[in-house]
């Protein structure tokens, strides 16, 4: 079988989930070609090699443009802090190397349009980590959506809330340290958008406001000083996309007991559709015309009728988590690199998700309504 | 003990649930005055005669001027359509009467503002039946804002959406017939917007649209004869607190599957709430600094530790209906007739809950953010 | 219209309920008889008059014997402790009375037996307030049932759980300072006993035990002084029906957390449902060949299709509670004595739901199978 | 590192689920010692070189009794059908192998008993697959009640019910073919009964009955053939604890609507906790004493401070899946094999639950009560 040859940049988190995804998707699922975890590259050689070690890849360096410009590399795998993404890519791509990339892609919609422009005359096969889309479930609200279950799309009312930022002890980090519009409406924003995007399609105008609700924040963990917090921690705006349908979004990091609500309700002329990733693997479904006495939202629970669950699972009832969406995120990887289909979100629909950001953070300043498009003129 | 005579107008829905409320009230709490169910005024004699005898009240006209004149009544009780509520109220005022109006008050801001003003001048009682906000659970919730349990409020995600305007099929009514502005906005939107002035405080200014999604209707039930519709279906809109923060509202009749989504996310610096009448005897707390491994939303049930709960059921788990909150309604009336406390909500908060209606539809038509305050100059 | 006039013993928590349920029900429902509030007895005169002002009686007495013997009464209702129940009600067969009363109906089932054999050779109507099965969700479940949406049923997992006698300092009460088997198996159990035969049938045979998990009590509220506790406050057992299904049934007042756990989950060959009395307007119904990826718990609330929820409120979405179940009793009750339909639960089927406790009774002392017929066979 | 060398015997499910878990294990826990996927085996050896190449392992054959003796080998890891699980052990603990078996361990009781013996006497490392038992999710219940939290235990509920049996036209598998007692019970019945004994404790008698809903089914899928079933599809039993709180369980594969109800409530004096399958990452918290008007269920995600969710996520809201679970159960495996910690549950425990199940099936045969420790003396 053909080996693609993994070069990972990055052994934190994100990091460390590439590569239990590289590890386990050859189990999981039947593949026309094989990950081989070639390099991993950290911020030294020992930081790099104590990873390689524990994450099982053959080789270290503490130097990434080695990695990048390694003939035996096939896929550079980007999982830096996003600052450091463009030099990369870009290095990556004058070496001819496909390459996949954490979100968000890059700093500015500005950046991410030059990167989905030079990745379009490469012509390699890039991707960006939005893993959320990954999940099953979301496959079936698509499918929902595409067959007409829930008839024209009205509304849809999203949100992507967390709260590890709610206390104003939680330290600066190098997403609060920029200007406003460089926070949560960047980081959480680009979730509900790209999920926004994947089930109702572009969106045509925005109009909203950025809040920096925590003023001040401690330089570090425990430091008694101060600094001040430009960057949005709370977002708000209204959508109107380009079907016609309108919306609403939200996007904050100081919403106190949320954990992870990544949450849509999408409004039919037929029905709806509701879902947290709180519980990922359930999505209600209401569908009009019921017979009158046993109406009511059903809730679906992801099962082998929702590929790829079956690959993970035979039976209904055994859940995935986190880590499985990654490994699904992978296989698409891996099979784009191979000539079998497209790899998506792209770096150009990475871009598209930041026009939308960028376009929402101009409203912000302008108190006003924008179109996505005025966001391509001008940059 | 003191009779309090009523004159209710109106045998539908809401005047059969007032005219419930009426006589339960007196075997639920203890009261200085009890209601007397005087006359009851419907389209004519016949009408009123019947709805009479099956209310339980003494006498019946087919015309409200003169029960309005009357001088045995005390209340005036208004649940006809919202179009006469002005003359009838007015005409009360006139007669020295207090004055129970259902929601929504007037027909535009202008006309609930000439409403508010006489009330003002003639030194009635006068209250509107919002009757959501006497859930026990909204005191509940206000008591905890107030206490500062969840800190100080940065967040208000709310929304009433109901679907029984959905199908293209459903007939004209009252309401779809009016202009852009009319209809849900006005219709459900102020039950949100009550709340939300009731728990977060006044709204300093908005900015939204009004989207009429069903664009044509037939005339009357099984009518093939349609109508073009003007009047809104659907609502989004940002709002700005006057204590500084933000929020997001939709108000929509054509959201199939919700059949009573009047539903909040409130969120502090320090913990949220979460509420939906669709259970309206839960109430979600999360609080911060909780022991860690031990975090998570609370679901709190009205018990008799949230009064006036206890005077319906002395023991927890037995729940509250809808009439149950006509009936508290009814209780603050006739307490505040009886010179016991103030009715709530007056008149004066029904305007400013229709101020910023206006707001959002002039925010509709001209794309823009709009103060509060500006629909109280130009009016 | 005729007149039904009403004489009520007791004052208290189901007597207030079901006065304000007398008052309401000619409002809600179109009845062929008015319930006239004539007559309500209680301790003392004082007590007594102060309990007509209260809940609108023209007379009171501190006799119950004179209430029952006034020939002006049509329907003796009794809310008294359950230890008075015998004899008032044969006092009232005697007087040729209709007869509502209370459950459990009575102490043993030796009594309910006697009482129900009563009934019977006199003729008047009888009912007991099991008000839980008057809830309109509950006529939807055995409509399901009846109609094999769900096929044959296999299972009945059932309970009714509380927690208002989990602390150790929760005082004595008339139960228990019974034997085993007069506590929470009689008290609760009888609840959700009713709900297995109103929507299953009748018991065959059942095995279980009965616990006394608090096992001493202070004699009164804050007294110091601790009585030995020999009713039990958790009852365990095993389920035979006649149709040939089993199940589980638990019963108990001391289950921490839990305020109104009167749930069950039945199953058939085709389908299931799933209700909590703590969201009472809610019924979770699944069926067998749903599409697939589409199959799953529908969530079907309460509406107008669920007779006779719309003559509370004509529209979805504005829930029931407690107090209007005990209007739908009250009208089942004046029917019945009006001469339309039969009133339900009546004496005989409140002895035997005390059969089956009976049964269990004899199961734990035995520990053994019982079937209920022999419980007819020694008594 | 050291490496531990896994001979792995069957590539359907389970040994899928294995493989992933060796191949990922590595990646999520710091461990002293690393799996080495040394040898597969399946019923012939083309089978098994596929799956060598799917899932990673160095060598395959068609003989398992090879890779049990096979001296590279340290653990022989089974997934093979039940029936063959005694052999495969006993030949491995012959050859002086550490054995890893899925679950149920035996077909009898009298049968794991001996193969617990026999392994407490070779005094290699045995573990059986409960999965469920390593969510966290289970170790934070455990960890409450051993706290104290929630008091003394005073009653289980539990219920393992799924519904993939429920079609009469579901065909004929081992576990149908057997005996009363041979099917559900010992099934699904062994992983409540797990989770049972790790939260509460040793059970110390069962009363209960076993029924066969479905009577006869196809002998294979598609086929007119039909076959009597004599094994149960439907367990009910009320259990008492040595600890002395009793307790109720169901199994069931015939639940219709029900696709992983494995859930339990387990209240204390003072609290109590419900879990259930379908919502793994979740667990609801209720304890006493909390401030009046504040009293609830709080819901409790999974997140770091839940160890070892951190090792798979360092942040709350990412939830885990089936497959971790399997992650866990190999680290467990690894670090005993390795000499760190105590594999659990081993042969004993397999053991100790498969009594449970005997005593059951005697208790339905003989309709009687039924001591645990009968059945350790008469086998």
């Amino acid at each position: 079988m053909r080996e693609i040859r993994i070069g990972l940049i990055g052994a934190g988190f994100m990091g460390r989930a590439h590569a239990i995804a590289y590890r386990e998707v050859g189990a999981v699922f039947d593949l026309p070609a094989a990950p081989v975890l070639e390099v991993i590259a950290e911020i030294d050689q020992r930081t790099a090699a104590a990873a390689a070690r524990k994450l099982g890849f053959r080789r270290a360096t503490g130097d990434w443009r080695q990695l990048v410009n390694d003939p035996a590399i096939d896929v550079v795998d980007i999982t830096t802090p996003t600052a450091q993404h463009r030099e990369i890519a870009i290095t990556a791509f004058a070496a001819g190397k496909h390459v996949y990339c954490e979100k968000p892609l890059a700093m500015t919609a500005a950046e991410a349009r030059g990167l989905a422009a030079r990745a379009a005359k490469t012509g390699v096969v890039t991707m960006v980590g939005f893993n959320y889309l990954k999940n099953p479930i979301q496959a079936l609200a698509k499918e929902i959506i595409a067959s007409g279950e829930i008839g024209e799309i009205t509304d849809f009312r999203g949100i992507h809330a967390e709260d590890y930022m709610t206390s104003a002890d939680a330290p600066m980090h190098w997403r609060c340290g920029g200007p406003r519009g460089s926070g949560v409406v960047a980081d959480l924003g680009s979730h509900i958008l790209s999920l926004a995007r994947f089930l109702v399609g572009p969106i045509a105008s925005v109009c909203g406001t950025l809040d920096t609700i925590v003023k001040q924040r401690p330089v570090a963990r425990g430091s008694r000083r101060r600094q001040r917090v430009q960057a949005d921690d709370q977002a708000r705006f209204l959508v109107r996309f380009e079907r016609g349908c309108g919306g609403t979004v939200e996007a904050s990091w100081v919403q106190a007991g949320r954990k992870m609500q990544l949450a849509y309700e999408i409004t039919g002329t037929k029905g709806s559709l509701a879902f947290t990733q709180e519980r990922m693997n359930e999505l209600k479904l209401y569908t009009a015309g019921q017979k009158p006495g046993r109406e009511g939202y059903k809730t679906i629970a992801t099962d082998p009728n929702h590929p790829p669950y079956g690959a993970f699972c035979p039976a209904p009832g055994h859940q995935l988590g986190f880590n499985d969406m990654k490994v699904i995120e992978v296989r698409d990887l891996l099979l784009a690199v191979a000539g079998k289909g497209k790899a998506w979100p792209d770096f150009r629909e990475a871009w598209e998700i930041q026009r939308v950001i960028d376009a929402v953070i101009r409203s912000d300043a302008g108190r006003r309504w924008v179109r996505i498009d005025e966001i391509e003129r001008r940059k």
